[in-house]
């Protein structure tokens, strides 16, 4: 499919990929680069690449996919170093949970000769580094995938292909609805988790050990959510402000009627409310996004 | 340890009472009542008790130890039926998520002759009812115990003794303390799951399918927690409304904040949330509250 893929960031996504692509028959090569000695130390302790570049110039040349599973913000720092370097039509796709500003980026650095599709596989655990990622992370998950002006039909197609050969469904949409519903799905439950664990340590600061004792409640789970990789996340919050803005604005009018609610013991509405938000849990069972009682690595038995 | 326990309402918790209680020596007899035609044929079914009381009287009649495992709103009419019928010096204890508002209600009964001791198992599931209930649902939580104008040393202590029989950890705490507490580690987290949810699916009809397939980036694990039963959740929240209006008023303007953070771009102010609500997830860890690495039920492999 590829005669030389070449990863940059080797992190959860990265590293994911690289177990997946691994020995087997997608590519005649496979480079990987990542600035952090750790990261590299790690790639040879785990050897989960024989082929580790020492800098980005030789890992990205005469490579035919160029995947940049880095932050959202290193994306610029990465094409200065690179522009020059990229093959003629290589695909350069990436990883990153916002499209708009990088897009701004790619159209800023208005490289003709190459195709840059953007890519988003909607996976990923609170965990981060290469020792967490694994081969099967993409396993009946979405991508989605971003056309933009410098990418072509067959382009597309190969890269769907690269991301179903991952086990992924794949889905095309535009760059603004990518960050619409990505904002709605992901960015808002991810703001929301770091200011429930934010209220709940500081409005009383007396209960701390309370709160870290009884946090099966509820307030665990979120704790998990909260403790995804700080610096994607700044740059996620940052990159689709504007988004998350709107709906944050939207969710503060939800948490004020339901105030006005519990405060009026209003039963039907609080029950009305519930009822709706337990029908889409059934919703996404159905759409095999999650199983039924997932047990959340705390095992019944 | 006891003659003769009687546990009143037989859904999750109480079932997994029964169940681990059941065939053991802890008491001579044990009796369970529910007023759900469907939960009595569950644990027909299911050979979770051998004796079944049709009604609520014979149920508590000569009992020495009486479990309310029922929705909140219904401890009134339960004790006013019973109220004569209790066996002199019975402990009655509950397992309900607020504790000020049922106890005005017990000590407006002014039953003298019985002691009523709070009792809070903090455990759970998102699911309801008989069958979701499982023998170690208590094992190495926390039971919060709350004391009563009519309740002395001796049977807290013995009642004490039962929750850790069931693998419970007992810490003793006011009523106050208990619902101020519980208010930041449970109903803040579900709260806000509810809002969360119904945020996603109302602000934009037309991407509903598309919110249900990319869940998997954070939204799926908050229809867990917004899939828990509506009428315990309904109960909760109108009985515990003042704590919480005051924790979501304090909510609230920590999303605000984070909004002004993420217009200013301020990635300095938001690392140093991320920072310390990561903290705490290592504290939670550490307390034995929850596992490195949850899989949710998703396994890796």
């Amino acid at each position: 499919m590829f005669e030389k893929i070449t990863i940059i960031g080797c992190g959860l996504i990265g590293s994911s990929i690289l177990r997946n692509i691994n020995n087997n028959e997608i590519s005649k090569s496979l480079t990987v680069f990542d600035k952090s000695k750790n990261v590299l130390e790690t790639i040879k302790k785990e050897n989960l690449c024989s082929n580790v570049s020492k800098d980005i110039q030789s890992a990205v040349k005469d490579s035919d996919l160029i995947i940049l599973a880095i932050p959202l913000s290193s994306y610029k720092e990465v094409l200065l170093s690179t522009k020059d370097i990229f093959k003629k039509d290589a695909i350069i796709t990436d990883t990153g949970s916002v499209k708009k500003e990088v897009n701004k980026i790619f159209e800023n650095f208005n490289l003709t000769n190459i195709s840059w599709i953007a890519s988003h596989p909607i996976a990923g655990t609170e965990e981060s580094g290469p020792s967490a990622g694994f081969k099967d992370l993409f396993k009946n998950r979405w991508t989605i995938i971003c056309e933009s002006k410098n990418s072509n039909k067959d382009k597309i197609e190969k890269l769907k292909k690269f991301w179903e050969f991952l086990g992924s469904n794949v889905k095309l949409m535009s760059i603004d609805e990518h960050d619409q519903i990505l904002a709605l799905t992901s960015h808002l439950p991810h703001a929301v988790a770091y200011n429930i664990v934010k209220t709940a340590i500081s409005t009383d600061e007396k209960f701390r050990n309370e709160i870290i004792k009884y946090s099966a409640g509820g307030l665990r789970d979120f704790t998990r959510i909260a403790s995804s990789d700080p610096l994607m996340w700044r740059d996620i919050f940052i990159d689709n402000s504007e988004n998350i803005i709107k709906i944050l604005d939207e969710f503060s009018k939800n948490i004020d009627d339901f105030k006005k609610a519990i405060n009026e013991k209003n039963s039907d509405k609080l029950l009305k409310i519930f009822a709706s938000t337990k029908n889409v849990r059934k919703e996404i069972i159905k759409a095999g996004q999650d199983v039924e009682s997932p047990d959340f690595g705390r095992k019944k038995n």
